[in-house]
């Protein structure tokens, strides 16, 4: 069990920055973990103690040994376990009676094996937690802080690498494997890692708990990770949150997209969630940036390391290949990036510093003879694109190679981008080692990122510019308020766990939240049901009310568009019939009379339960839509304001809201303050499934025609204290 | 003007396979261009004989000068031009009376410059082809064969790799710098071209007659290329369809997807067809294969060369490490590729011989034991999967590193390899120098591929699967027939040039190639209509006709859902007088009497002139489907049977055909029907847009209700001719 309430910020402390290290089980053997890992801390220059422990060395790799933990005089911070799995207990006691603070744990061998190992893991956990020690792992690779040399890790591939000079990027990962290859590809990159932490099998220190250090830590700029899945969802949220509101971005590549596991259900909205929609949806609600892969990491980062956030999507392209400007442009419009066309006054001051031949359009194609003869002429364009409002990004798609930081050029170039709100970044031709400019260093160090091309920089300037729309919206108090509603009446009685409820009383809650729903009224009696059509104003609609008729069509128990008392009449008496032939035993509790509702499009609102998120909310185009084009949208519960209007922007078909041909727009605020209700009710109840299906929208109101509720098998206890 | 019907395949020999090169312009400083092609030709060592022209100089780089061409004693093949623009012509006057055969031209300043360049270009490519001599460029890279060393380009970069042993990837570029780029990125990971060209300005060789010349040429397995635009798509047709025949891949980058350049137009298909679109349905309906990105040519053309088909979608990944397995699989199946579940019997079998920590599901996990301590257990799971028959394809994404071709388990995998119909291939960890395994050539030569994991080798597996598909389908001689419909009635009297149709002469035309539309009549009394509507049965519609009035409905013009003959009288005296009102001065044909159309399914068919193409057809979705989520798929004309099968099925909403909620399937037969006639009447008229908007679809027929006919603005003599 993972208590999601501690917090880890302080405590983690003494895994990054130790005082002093232990190797529990170090040897002299080259080939034992124990060894590697003392000549890890060595080569890594570690700048605080290294005391391996050995029964009888005296010195390993030059250092001196200690027979145990106890025999260390000074204080011990971090212990690393080079030990195998039956082995740490025993590690641990020492470790507590020595005060240790943390302790990591490579060894496989426990949950990951079936449950004799997920009990022994629980076991060390809990001693570890009764005694005040932290732990990493086990099944893990370990950490490194390559600020102070603490290579925690026995993988020799790690320091195979020289370090960068800027290391303000933390990654966490639930993959070793994944994340040695990270680290290795970020390195031969020239990207180096501030803190690298395989968290294993989670048994104490978890994903988020990693997160929560480095959010609230000062070295790291960026937060980036492998996730497979979260374990603390909730916690993982918040950290999201309390990042997006500092400003410092979390980029996460999740595995996991497979299609498969989408469960049945009684619900559209419950057959329609997949995991991965759920954590789409959860990454663009929280401001998260999803990568999709290793490499993606490794551009993303660092294009956002540069802290500067582009003003918008208007992009400009400035190169000596037509064929790569046409090839880049190409990308930025798939990325959702804009290549406007130049205006003429700024066409006519960019035609004035380039040759004839070249073109002052958008890319602005400055041919061969910049990298030829001509190196100025990359940034000849830039005084002008400076000037022009309605440039937000320039990209370099090459740059001259030989300026360094002693050439006046290149000094007034990175002079120019420190000046400007624009985004100046240069994406070198994607060769190994012929197109990296030699000031490179000198552009990154004075915020200039410099991408390699076959990084895939359009992606990550895309994903940047997403994340600073989402910064931005986020500064603004208004938009994080989640609907707090009122409920008029209690409608626990209704919700009782376990429950399909009948559409009447699906229709009660909904009207204790005021989701707007068709006039309707429950009528037992035939003299009832023409009372109740008379005063609900013809057409009307019956309906059969009965929780053991779901399929209340196939029952024969809905008859449309009836317009006078007669036809009531006739209609109250076959839909009894009917519904009695069709379920001879089901409770019966009488017929709707509901108004009939006007044409409209129809929207669905609805609820499934994840059992990592809880309630997640859907919508989607309705009737057919949401059966052959799955055009729906998903936010974990509970949602703001803003999470409502983007949902129903996600929409491919979102047109329709606009009003087409030539109709009215659509009451987008009536779908708004629904799917704010619905919020509210599943934060209040425990419901599995819900759905809205259909909503009418006209331009003037959104409203319920139909409602399914499922509440959940079990209340929380948690759940049952709140009402 | 390039003639489509000249045969480049006899012609081109001479640029790829001279007996011997002259160098125009040949020079001793070692900065001229003169000065390198010479030295290049050497580097490369170009097995002719090699001629420098220098008017004064003994010999360049050691190989002996001549005054001029005339001067050789010997026949010249190929002349290259280190020339400028200006010198072009008494170049070529020389190479004439030389009877040369070919010559490479790099100079620029011809038609990338404006008008008089390209009259200059003119008047030069006039001049060789009334000579017989054929030109490449002018305003390109050059030309390499990297199989007898002819080095016939200046670019430094393409001689600074060394070859690969396998060399029968073609490559053909509309850019230079970007095919350089191209060449080099191959280069550097191991993928050398056998030929290399730059068409640059293609005033006589296009980028056709190079793919023509490598359809027919024996020494290219793969041909690929980057294009910007066809200028001859005609003929880039034919040849894609032959090589399809051949199971010869032709693998194109298309740049310039950008969506600008939609036009206005009368008709939903022509504001709905951009460029991009219809190059995809071109590449999709002749199979030629489109790559995204350079590297995504590297990648296609490694997997593409093993010449092996896969016999399906369901694909097996083979890993040792947990993380990477999830990654491929999420990659597979983003790419279309299947991940199935192995059935009891195979993961009976793998158990057996896998540790019983890894696990023997689908991606089989060996953990990192594999890679650590026992790499034979790659290889362990081969024969389970082998005869496993629903097994397609196996991607290990690690594999032994220090296996070489001694290695007697590497022999046995790759005999393995040979002896089965399923794909096999390595994707190498992604990381420079440190996950190449030594065997790779080994298995490289036997048809194994090894990608480099960088590479995006599933989306490579993706597009070989696909390409198998369509190679499998177009072998079957039926799906290439092409309708051939005999049309009932001339109706060229109705086609003149320039001319919207009314909609009574349009269905005329429909129905002179028995496309299905509703029943209906032209009446011109009152009398007549009501005689028309007894005769066609009620419900009818009333429709004004009149090629002035194309908004029939804001005209006023159109009554629905007429019940009876009195009805019917009031409808056209209202609609006569409506008209009239709305355009007093527009020639009335008179009131259609229509067929009122039961509900079903609206979809639309329509064609548009594409610059390039021509005539282009469309189909998709209609009503809101169109207009709001443009699910539409677009064909060349003239289509297939299969390519109009394939249309149908392209729509993201094609489950609709299925049926929804339990109705039955739709008529997709009549659907089909309708593409082929259509496809025959653009074949036979000038048509410049039509739409057949909507087809009502319903389980029995699909039928037109509306249709729109614009014609071309001039007929070319050729279509007249036809008729």
């Amino acid at each position: 069990m993972i208590n999601e309430n501690v917090s880890a910020k302080d405590e983690l402390h003494s895994f990054f920055y130790p005082q002093s290290v232990a190797v529990l089980g170090a040897s002299e053997n080259p080939k034992k973990l124990g060894n590697i890992q003392v000549k890890a801390l060595l080569d890594g220059g570690f700048q605080g103690d290294i005391f391996p422990i050995h029964p009888t060395s005296n010195a390993i790799h030059g250092v001196k040994c200690y027979s145990s933990l106890q025999a260390v005089s000074h204080a011990v911070d971090l212990v690393i376990f080079c030990l195998s799995a039956h082995q740490i207990q025993q590690g641990l006691e020492q470790c507590v009676e020595k005060k240790v603070k943390a302790a990591i744990i490579f060894a496989s061998g426990f949950s990951e094996t079936g449950e004799s190992g997920e009990k022994q893991q629980k076991q060390i956990a809990d001693y570890a937690k009764k005694h005040g020690l932290r732990l990493l792992g086990p099944n893990c690779v370990g950490l490194v802080n390559t600020l102070n040399g603490l290579v925690g890790t026995f993988s020799p591939a790690v320091m195979s690498y020289p370090l960068s000079e800027q290391r303000a990027v933390g990654y966490v990962s639930q993959s070793g494997a994944f994340g040695v290859l990270t680290y290795m590809a970020a390195a031969q990159h020239g990207l180096t890692f501030n803190y690298f932490v395989s968290v294993g099998n989670e048994m104490d220190t978890s994903f988020e708990d990693v997160v929560e250090y480095m959010v609230h830590e000062k070295q790291t700029k960026v937060i980036s990770g492998y996730l497979e899945g979260a374990k603390k969802p909730k916690k993982l949220r918040g950290l999201a949150y309390e990042a997006l509101e500092k400003g410092k971005p979390i980029i996460v590549m999740k595995a996991g997209r497979g299609t498969a596991g989408k469960r049945a259900a009684a619900s559209h909205t419950g057959s329609l969630a997949g995991s991965n929609d759920i954590y789409d949806a959860f990454f663009k609600q929280t401001g998260m940036i999803r990568a999709n892969d290793y490499d993606e990491i490794i551009s993303f980062s660092k294009l956002f390391l540069s802290g500067k956030l582009p003003t918008g999507r208007n992009t400009v392209i400035i190169t000596s290949s037509g064929g790569r400007g046409i090839n880049e442009a190409d990308r930025c419009e798939a990325n959702g990036l804009l290549i406007p066309k130049l205006n003429e006054e700024t066409q006519r001051k960019i035609k004035q510093v380039i040759p004839s031949f070249a073109s002052a359009a958008n890319p602005i194609d400055l041919t061969a003879a910049a990298s030829v003869s001509a190196p100025e002429l990359f940034t000849a364009p830039l005084k002008a694109l400076m000037e022009d409002p309605d440039v937000d990004n320039i990209i370099l798609t090459e740059f001259p190679l030989f300026w360094d930081e002693e050439t006046k050029e290149l000094q007034e170039f990175v002079e120019m981008c420190k000046n400007t709100n624009k985004f100046v970044f240069v994406s070198t031709f994607p060769l190994e080692g012929m197109s990296i400019p030699k000031g490179q260093q000198y552009m990154v160090d004075h915020g200039v990122p410099v991408i390699p091309g076959n990084l895939q920089a359009i992606s990550a300037l895309a994903k940047l510019v997403e994340y600073s729309e989402k910064y931005r919206a986020y500064q603004k108090e208004s938009v994080r308020e989640r609907a707090s509603i009122q409920k008029k009446e209690n409608v626990a009685y209704l919700l009782q766990e376990n429950q399909i409820l009948s559409e009447w009383d699906a229709s009660k809650v909904l009207q204790a939240y005021e989701i707007p729903t068709t006039k309707k009224s429950l009528a037992t009696t035939v003299d009832e049901a023409v009372q109740q059509a008379n005063s609900i104003g013809y057409p009307v609609v019956l309906k059969i009310d009965s929780k053991d008729i779901l399929h209340k069509t196939e029952a024969g128990g809905i008859r449309l568009s009836l317009q006078n008392a007669e036809q009531v009449k006739q209609a109250f008496d076959d839909i009894l019939l009917s519904a009695h032939k069709y379920h001879p035993d089901a409770h019966i509790n009488g017929v709707m009379v509901q108004e009939m509702v006007a044409k409209g499009t129809e929207v669905i609102v609805g609820v499934t339960r994840d059992a990592s998120f809880g309630p997640v909310i859907m919508f989607g185009l309705g009737g057919i839509f949401v059966e052959v084009f799955k055009d729906i949208a998903f936010r974990v519960a509970p949602i703001t304001r803003q999470d409502a209007l983007e949902m129903i922007n996600e929409i491919k078909g979102k047109a329709i809201f606009d009003g087409v041909r030539g109709e009215e727009a659509l009451d987008v605020e009536g779908i708004v303050d629904i799917l704010l209700r619905v919020s509210s009710l599943v934060q209040d109840y425990d419901i599995e499934e819900l759905d809205l299906n259909p909503i009418i929208v006209t331009e003037k109101c959104a409203k319920a025609v139909d409602a399914l509720i499922v509440t959940s098998a079990a209340q929380t206890e948690n759940m049952l204290a709140r009402r």
